[in-house]
């Protein structure tokens, strides 16, 4: 498959956007600096509704174009009303969308071509933890398992890609090493 | 505020099914062994779309009542067409989710009454690190922030149940914590 450096979009990554992009931030590596947020209500039961929307980067404030809304409710097994996915379900898609992302611009970069990517993503939890019936079991996921399947350049130079990927996400990096959480709550 | 413990519901929790489940599976710690899955798809740039709806527990597969999807992307600043949240804003909603759900349950337990509980989620993002421009930066976030605004039953109990709903989270584990990430790939 014929992969040239100067075509301008590949795998559906502006390339020469994405280049440029990075050249600013080398200029001014403060406009890296970003802050995401969530506003979550409450609605009953083990069933919320998180609002995404405004969010800080390159030195401003800004939204998304538009306003994303998602609920999360525990299943009925679990004594939930399944108005939406466990919160523990939404990690493991914030894990394999940002692989896939990451995936598809460090293609697009190194002239790779991408057909398909997919990935299935399994995470085991006990319950036993969380429910405070076994002191030795954690209340979160065990392990996370992720499997890819992509399909594009030939075999080793996705392969490639993928560690690459691994190596620059963002998610991976929260959920394989942690990061610090600060609660602070106005109770009344 | 009356709190008799005798009430089924609270909070909009089934209490009187929420202690059968910690029953049943007293009895049985096997069923609590579950595995959480999403399926994800590329579908160009950084836009990716993951489907969740099987899932194992209890000793047996089961489904959510709706499949659920969900759109991740970037936003324009970062080099994609913002047809979704950010996967790292996924993580935020995911732990807001995580936090509240783990409140109402225990706030139900306990026989204290929630009226309201709002939350915003913060998290403090250096994109040099993921860029590759910066070795010192990590990938994820820096920090989180979590603000809770509580209404119900008198301060001091609703904060016991936040700080109770803190030390029973999965998702506030696997992010402070970290969890192995097992990644394979089928490629060519």
């Amino acid at each position: 498959m014929t992969t040239t450096a100067n075509e301008s979009t590949r795998n559906g990554v502006d390339t020469a956007t994405l280049f440029a992009t990075l050249d600013a931030v080398k200029a001014a590596p403060e406009a890296a600096k970003f802050q995401f947020r969530a506003d979550n209500e409450w609605i009953s039961g083990t069933h919320s509704r998180s609002t995404i929307h405004g969010f800080h980067g390159v030195g401003a404030e800004r939204t998304h174009e538009h306003t994303f809304r998602f609920d999360a409710d525990h299943p009925a097994v679990l004594v939930g009303r399944d108005n939406g996915p466990t919160p523990v379900e939404y990690v493991l898609h914030a894990l394999a969308a940002c692989l896939t992302a990451g995936l598809a611009n460090i293609a697009a970069a190194r002239g790779v071509t991408l057909t398909e990517v997919h990935s299935t993503v399994s995470g085991d939890i006990d319950l036993n933890g969380l429910l405070g019936l076994d002191p030795d079991v954690r209340n979160g996921y065990q392990q996370i398992k992720v499997s890819f399947v992509l399909r594009g350049d030939d075999s080793e130079k996705l392969r490639k890609v993928v560690e690459q990927s691994r190596r620059r996400s963002a998610v991976l990096d929260i959920i394989t090493n942690g990061a610090p959480v600060y609660i602070d709550v106005d109770a009344g």
